[in-house]
């Protein structure tokens, strides 16, 4: 079988412990490329949690916190936590100088991949964010991101992102809960698929995730939806 | 002594503990208007670090998370430290559609007020963010949060947003380490001053608070810099 082209979100309620949740995460971790991170999982669990995380996933963990600020808030917020990481994503609308240039930096000095959000999965991405795609496709072809991160929702932001960089590893949110299905972003040329809510709600989300990679599977041999 | 118009950012580096941090926290407390934290605070200290602000600090205490993710996210976000939190910052850029309505309805239903950002105090916000300063406002204008963020290192930005939505409180950052200098922001239309590492950062951080203050007063008699 070839890679897995699935990332996982955790981004638990409150009220959900860690602990009981680790070894199906575990077993998750060992069938997907990656186990996405972010705020929820921060405040909830904390770096403990993190570490333990780190421990029981043998996937590349991504956090994800959605980085908006500027450059020292950014560092810092990230610094505590680079051990544990693999990637991180952060916002393309705030800009290089005096926020992304100085991530990327700290990022490559840590051997962490860096991912930049040009379109969201959300119907309010289209009133602000998706109008500007050019320029955040401007700064991330300047910054030369690992990653990018663009809906399955809306699939012409995905084709518009693979077309400006063709190197680049998309990351498509947007699957399940949110309307798309499996597949649809890889057929728009996303490179991964995240999926959170409709894997976390099923019964068993390992049978979950397995049913996932297979749709991946026939996404990838040309196969129409 | 009216009220301040000075709210503190507390952003800790790494192998900074908080405990040893918390009677000086308490002292400023005391003589501001609120204290901002944000990722930095929470990444290293978690929830039980924010429970331990919230009782050392008598002002507000603003979450400045800088949100910028889909609705469920930012609500999951919040919602373990709404207990402890006056105010929280997001982005007005993600939009209000499955993002930034649902924060707000969740944020009202908790007492809790929301500031967005319109402008951002690094360069780099004018490669994109303030280019889209008309539709952030109008986003912010059907919202009507009780605050805005917008920076005193461009106090355009300041005016802009001032003049549009009259009624909301304006928080500015980019004091100190960031160029602006305490009153700038005030002078330009702003209701309150953040300032970060040029407090943290002095050899007398309740002294450099006070100093603030005064700087304030004399901005808000309408004396020149």
């Amino acid at each position: 079988m070839r890679e897995s082209r699935l990332i996982v979100a955790l981004d638990p309620e409150r009220g959900v412990s860690l602990e009981p949740l680790l070894p199906i995460v575990s077993a998750v971790c060992s069938e997907v490329y990656g186990l996405k991170i972010g705020l929820p999982f921060m405040v909830l669990y904390g770096i403990q949690g993190l570490r333990s995380l780190r421990r029981a996933c043998r996937a590349r963990v991504i956090a994800d916190f959605k980085l908006a600020d500027v450059a020292h808030v950014m560092v810092r917020s990230v610094e505590p936590i680079a051990e544990f990481v693999d990637a991180v994503i952060a916002h393309a609308f705030v800009g290089r100088a005096g926020a992304l240039d100085e991530l990327k930096a700290f990022l490559d000095s840590k051997g962490i991949d860096l991912a930049l959000v040009v379109s969201m999965s959300h119907p309010g991405s289209s009133e602000i964010i998706d109008e500007n795609i050019e320029k955040t496709l401007a700064v991330a072809e300047a910054l030369k991101p690992w990653g990018l991160v663009a809906p399955a929702t809306r699939p012409a932001m995905i084709r518009v992102a693979r077309s400006r960089l063709p190197a680049a590893r998309i990351l498509s949110p947007g699957i399940g809960a949110q309307g798309a299905r499996p597949g649809d972003a890889l057929r728009a040329g996303a490179d991964y698929e995240i999926v959170g809510r409709s894997i976390w709600g099923s019964r068993d989300p390992l049978e979950a995730v397995r049913f996932i990679n297979l749709e991946h599977e026939r996404a990838l041999r040309g196969e129409l939806e």
